[in-house]
C-alpha cells in the first residue's frame, strides 16, 4: 500500500539552484557531470530505487534476516536479486575513483541518488552503504597492496565492508575496548575478541566481506591513544586476488531491533582471526574517524529520506481520505466530507514535513558539495573553507536531520490516525527505522558534543565565522528583493539567536565546561535551524529569479510553492531557536544539581 | 531486564500536598479515604502491578494475542491467571459506585493506581480499562433494567466493556458510520455492520463482554446526529442474570500494530447481532462522549504511564554504564571510565524525563480531582467550577500528557544509546507502546480542535477564566517566599504567553476560523506547559513549607530535589512557550496557500 517516488524535480532544483553543479565544471570529477549525465542518474537511480527496491521494503522489515546454525545468514527475500541489479547497474561505483574502477563522480551525485535508495529501502541500503566509509578508510590510511587487493572488488560490489566498532561494553567510549590483536610472525595480526551491532556483519549477498575492526595490539595504550584498525576478511583472499580459505570470524547472533529488519545487525565473534594492520599502530582513531564521517553524513541523509517517503505517503493519504469539513465550510459539498486537506492542523503537519525535507534535502547535498570542494577545489584556500564548513556541519547534518527526519516520520505517521498504527499501512515502519539514525554512528548527544566541544573552537572559531560569513551573504543578497527581504530578516534575526548562544557558550564554558554540556543539543538545534534556513534563503532568492525568468524549467505554481514553504519555514520553525537559546541559558546548575539517587528516588 | 517499582512516595506527595486530599474529607466518597486507606491502596497495589502485571509486559509484546478460526482470541501467556487476580483483589472496583458492588472511593485513588497498572503493563491494562467508560455510558444514560442487568458485573470484572465507533471509512467523523441497528418487534434492534480498532474486542479473560456500539437506525439523519448506541453483549444475558445464547457477532481479525500488542485490537463483525438502545435514538453521540471523556483522560494517564516507566529505567542504566569521563575530571578515577551520570547532556534527558512525569502525575491526579468534585464537591457552584476546569484540561491532559510521554519514552531510549534499539532491553516497547496514545480516542490534533475550537468559548470562555485566576492566586503565594518567586514569576510570564496567544486567536478566528486551526496545536502545547507549571509552582510551596517544618514525612534531600526540578522546569520547559505563541501568531496563510498537488509535486 505505501508507495514512493524519487522526488527528481527538487533534487534537481538544488543541483541546479542551491549546490550550483555548473560553476564546478572546471573541478576534477566535475567535468563528467554533464546535465545529462545528472539526468539519467537521477531519473534512472530514481525509478531502479522506486521499482526494485521500495517493493522490498516492507518484506524486509517483515521477514527480516535468518541467521542459521552454521552461522550463515539469509537477508530477506528479493534482496539477493536486487543486490545482483544494484551491482549490475554500476550503481556502487557513482562516487569511487576511477584508478580502481569507479566513475569518479562527485559525491553530491552519489548523495542525490543515495537519498533515493535509503527512502526506498533504508535496510538494503546499509549492505552497500558502509563499504564506503570502509573504501574510504583504506584509500586514506591502506597500503598500496591494500589497496590494489580490497578496494576494486568493494567499489564493484563484489565485496561489502563493515565497520567493527562496538563491544558489549563500550559503544562511545572506544579506549575501552577489549578485541586483541597479537603480531603473527608474517606480519599479520591474529584478532581475537566480540563486536556488536555490526550492520551487515554477515550475508548472503556477496562471496566476501571486508571487516575494519578496531582492536588492541599488546601494550597498546589504555585510553583511545591505543587502539588499532585492522583489516579482517570474511574468507582470506590470495596474492592473486582469488579467494582462499575461510577466516576465523563468525556471526553469533542477529541482534531483535526496534526496525531495519532487513539488515543483519551482528554480533560477530573473532576467534584469532586473521588481520592486517591499517596505517600504523594505535593510531586506529583517525583512520576510525574516516570512515566515521562519511558514514555520519550518510545517517544524516538517512533521517531526510525516512522524512521523505513518510511525508509523501502522508501527502497522499490526506488527498484521499475525506473526515470532517473545512472550517470555512464544506469544501467539496457533493461530497460526504472533505478531504485531510482541508484542515489546518493536518496542513500544519505536511507543511513541516514539506519545509523540512525540502530544507533538509538542500543542506546534504550542499554539505556533500562542500565535501567534494574539500578535496578538488581549484586553491588551497577554496579547499580549507570547504572543509572548515563540512566539519563543522557533519554533526548538525546528522543530529539534526535525523531528529528532524524523525520527526516528520512521526508527524506523517499521526496524519493517518489510527491507520498511522496498523503495519499494512506501513508508516509505523517508517518510524521505526528512522528512530536507529539519531542513535547510530554516534548519538545525537555525541553529535551535539562534538560540535560543541570540537568543531566550534578549532582554530580559534574560523569554521564557524566562515557559516556566518555564507549567512550574511546570502542575507544580503536576498534582501535586495521584497519577495525574500522578509525571509532574510527573519534568517539574521534567527543567526542573532545562533550568535548569542555561542558567545553565551563562549563566555560560561570557561568557569563550568558543563555549561557547554548542558547546552550542547540545544545548541546543535539552533544551528540546523540556521542552516535550513540558509538553504531557503537560497532555494527562495532561486525561484524569485526564475518566476521573473519565465524560463520553463519549473512551472509558476511549483516556483512559488517554494517562496509560500519558506515563508512557511520562517513563520514556523524559525521561533524555536530563540526558545533553545533561553534553555541554554540557563546553564548546567539544574541539570547537576541532583545526586543520581534523588533520580531513582520516586 | 527491564524493572519498574511504582512511584508511590511521589503518588503520595502529590494526593496530600497538590490535591490535598484531605480537605475534602467531608465530600461523598471522600469520607472512607483515611490516609491508612491511601497507604494500603497505593502499596499494595504498586506491589500488584509492579510483580505481577511488569513481568508480563515483554511477553505481552513479543507473544501478543493470537485469533483461531472460530474466532476466539487467545491474550499472552499469562495474562488470564494475572486477570483473576486482578479482579480477586477488587482492583476493578475502586471507582465503581457501592450500590453496584463498587468501593465508591473517588477517581483520584483509582488514578493514583492507574497509572501503575499502565506503567506495568499498558495492553493489560486495556481490557478492563474501557469498561470503566462503558459503565460511566451505562450509569448515566442507560435504563434501570440495563443498569442492574449489565453494571455488577462489569464492576466486578466479571464481564468487560468495550468502545465500538470506528469503521474503516470513518474514525474522527462519526457522522459517516454505515453500521445499521434495524428494530425488532420486541424492542432490541438487529445490528449489523464492522467495526475496526476495537480494542479488547475479544478475549479469553472473562465470559461475556459488552459491546457498546454506535450504529444508525433506519431514517436516522446523516450526521452524527443520526447515531445511536446500543449495548451489544457478546452472550446474551438472561432475565434471570444468567448467560444465555451466543450472539451473532465475531472478531474477523487482529490489528497487526505498531505496539500494544498484548491487546487484542479487533475488527468486529455484527451479522444482525442482538442490541439495546442506551438512552434515546440518534442521541448517541452525548452517550459516547460520556465513555469518550472518561477514556481521553485515561489516554493522558498511559502518556504519563509509559513516560514514567521508560525514565525509570533510563535512571538505572544511567547508573550502571560506565563509558567516557566527566568533562570537570574523572568522577571515579579508580574506574575506568564515569557512570552516564556525569554527562550533562544525559541528565538534560533524564531531567526531562524527571520535571515532566512528576508534573504530568501532579496534573492528572488533580484533573482526576476536579472529575470528583465535578459530581460530588459541596456547593452548585464549587460543581460548576470543577466541572469547567476538567472539561477546558480535558484535551489538555490527553494531548500534552501523550505527546511528552511519547517524548519522554523516546528520550529515555537515547540514553541507552544502541542499547536502546535492541528489544530486550525493553526501550523500544515503551515507545511503540507510547506513541498510541496520541492516536486514539481522538488524535491530538483533534484534541487541539476541541480545546480551542469548543473548550475555550464555551459560556463565554468562563472556564478559561477559571483557570487564569487558579494561576494568578497560586503564583501570588509563591511569590511570597524567595525559594519559590523566580519559580512564580517564570510561571507568571509563561502564563502571559498563553494569555496573548488566547487573544490572538479570538481576535484573528473571527476573520478565519483556520487561523484557529493553524495555532490549535501549538496553543494546546503552551496551555500543558503552563498547567504542568502550575503543578510545579504548588509542589515546589508545599516541599518548601515541608522543609521547614522538617515533618520527617519526606527526607530534605528528597525535598530540595522538588525545588531543584521546579527550577530545571521553569529553565527549560517554559521557555517553548514563547516559540509556541510566535508559530500561533503565523497565522494560517502559508499553511492553505498551496493547492494539495503541490505537496505532492516533488
Amino acid at each position: 500500500m505505501p508507495q514512493y517516488t524519487a522526488p527528481v524535480r527538487d533534487t534537481r532544483f538544488v543541483l541546479d539552484h542551491v549546490v550550483r553543479l555548473d560553476s564546478y565544471s572546471n573541478l576534477p570529477g566535475f567535468q563528467a557531470v554533464s546535465p545529462d549525465l545528472v539526468t539519467a542518474v537521477l531519473e534512472e537511480g530514481g525509478r531502479f530505487a522506486a521499482e526494485v527496491l521500495f517493493p522490498l521494503n516492507q518484506v524486509g522489515d517483515q521477514v527480516g534476516c535468518t541467521r542459521h546454525d552454521d552461522g550463515s545468514v539469509s537477508t530477506p527475500p528479493g534482496f539477493k536479486q536486487a543486490y545482483d541489479q544494484y551491482v549490475e547497474g554500476g550503481w556502487t561505483t557513482l562516487h569511487a575513483p576511477e584508478e580502481f574502477g569507479g566513475q569518479g563522480l562527485p559525491s553530491v551525485i552519489a548523495t542525490a541518488f543515495g537519498e533515493y535508495v535509503l527512502s526506498s529501502n533504508q535496510a538494503f541500503e546499509m549492505y552497500h552503504g558502509l563499504t564506503a566509509g570502509a573504501i574510504a578508510a583504506i584509500l586514506v590510511k591502506g597500503s598500496d597492496e591494500q589497496k590494489q587487493k580490497y578496494v576494486p572488488n568493494m567499489v564493484a560490489g563484489k565485496w561489502t565492508g563493515t565497520m567493527n566498532l562496538t563491544e558489549p561494553h563500550c559503544g562511545t567510549d572506544l579506549g575501552l575496548i577489549r578485541t586483541r590483536a597479537v603480531p603473527n610472525a608474517d606480519g599479520s595480526y591474529a584478532i581475537t575478541g566480540t563486536k556488536i551491532f555490526i550492520s551487515s556483519g554477515e550475508q548472503d549477498l556477496t562471496e566476501n566481506i571486508i571487516h575494519l575492526v578496531l582492536a588492541k595490539t599488546p601494550g597498546a595504550p589504555e585510553s583511545s591513544k591505543g587502539i588499532s584498525l585492522f583489516i579482517v576478511p570474511k574468507v582470506l583472499v590470495n596474492d592473486d586476488g582469488s579467494l582462499g580459505e575461510r577466516n576465523a570470524l563468525s556471526c553469533g547472533s542477529i541482534e531483535h531491533k526496534m526496525g531495519i529488519h532487513g539488515n543483519s545487525t551482528c554480533v560477530m565473534n573473532y576467534d584469532g582471526a586473521t588481520g592486517w594492520l591499517v596505517g600504523e599502530e594505535n593510531k586506529g582513531l583517525a583512520a576510525m574517524f574516516i570512515m566515521m564521517n562519511a558514514a555520519r553524513l550518510g545517517v544524516g541523509l538517512q533521517g531526510l529520506a525516512q522524512g521523505e517517503v513518510a511525508y509523501q505517503n502522508a501527502v497522499h493519504y490526506a488527498r484521499d481520505r475525506r473526515q470532517g469539513r473545512a472550517l470555512t465550510g464544506p469544501a467539496d459539498p457533493e461530497e460526504k466530507a472533505d478531504t485531510l486537506f482541508v484542515h489546518p492542523d493536518v496542513r500544519r503537519m505536511l507543511m513541516d514535513g514539506k519545509a523540512l525535507t525540502e530544507g533538509l534535502r538542500a543542506l546534504c547535498l550542499w554539505g556533500a558539495l562542500q565535501n567534494d570542494l574539500s578535496h578538488n577545489a581549484a586553491t588551497e584556500e577554496e579547499r580549507l573553507a570547504a572543509d572548515d564548513l563540512i566539519s563543522l556541519l557533519t554533526p548538525v547534518i546528522k543530529g539534526y536531520g535525523t531528529d528532524k527526519g524523525f520527526d516528520i516520520a512521526v508527524t506523517s505517521q499521526q496524519v493517518y490516525g489510527g491507520h498511522g498504527y496498523i503495519r499494512e499501512w506501513g508508516m509505523e515502519q517508517y518510524v521505526r527505522d528512522a528512530r536507529i539514525a539519531q542513535i547510530y554512528e554516534g548519538t545525537n548527544g555525541i553529535q551535539a558534543m562534538d560540535l560543541v566541544g570540537r568543531k566550534l573552537a578549532q582554530n580559534g572559531g574560523r569554521a564557524l565565522q566562515a557559516f556566518f560569513k555564507v549567512v550574511a551573504q546570502d542575507v544580503a543578497e536576498a534582501k535586495t528583493d521584497p519577495r525574500t527581504s522578509p525571509l532574510a530578516e527573519a534568517l539574521e534575526k534567527t543567526n542573532g539567536q545562533l550568535q548569542a548562544a555561542t558567545m553565551w557558550l563562549m563566555q560560561n564554558a570557561m568557569t563550568n565546561p558543563n555549561n557547554a554540556g548542558a547546552g550542547a543539543h540545544s545548541y546543535m538545534h539552533i544551528m540546523g535551524i540556521v542552516a535550513v534556513g540558509l538553504m531557503w534563503v537560497r532555494m527562495a532568492v532561486a525561484a524569485a529569479k526564475l518566476i521573473d525568468e519565465n524560463s520553463g524549467d519549473y512551472d509558476k505554481e511549483w516556483l512559488e510553492a517554494k517562496l509560500v514553504t519558506a515563508r512557511y519555514f520562517a513563520e514556523r520553525v524559525m521561533p524555536e531557536a530563540g526558545a533553545l537559546r533561553r534553555k541554554i541559558e540557563g546553564g548546567a546548575e539544574s541539570l547537576m544539581a541532583l545526586s543520581p539517587e534523588m533520580f531513582a528516588a520516586r
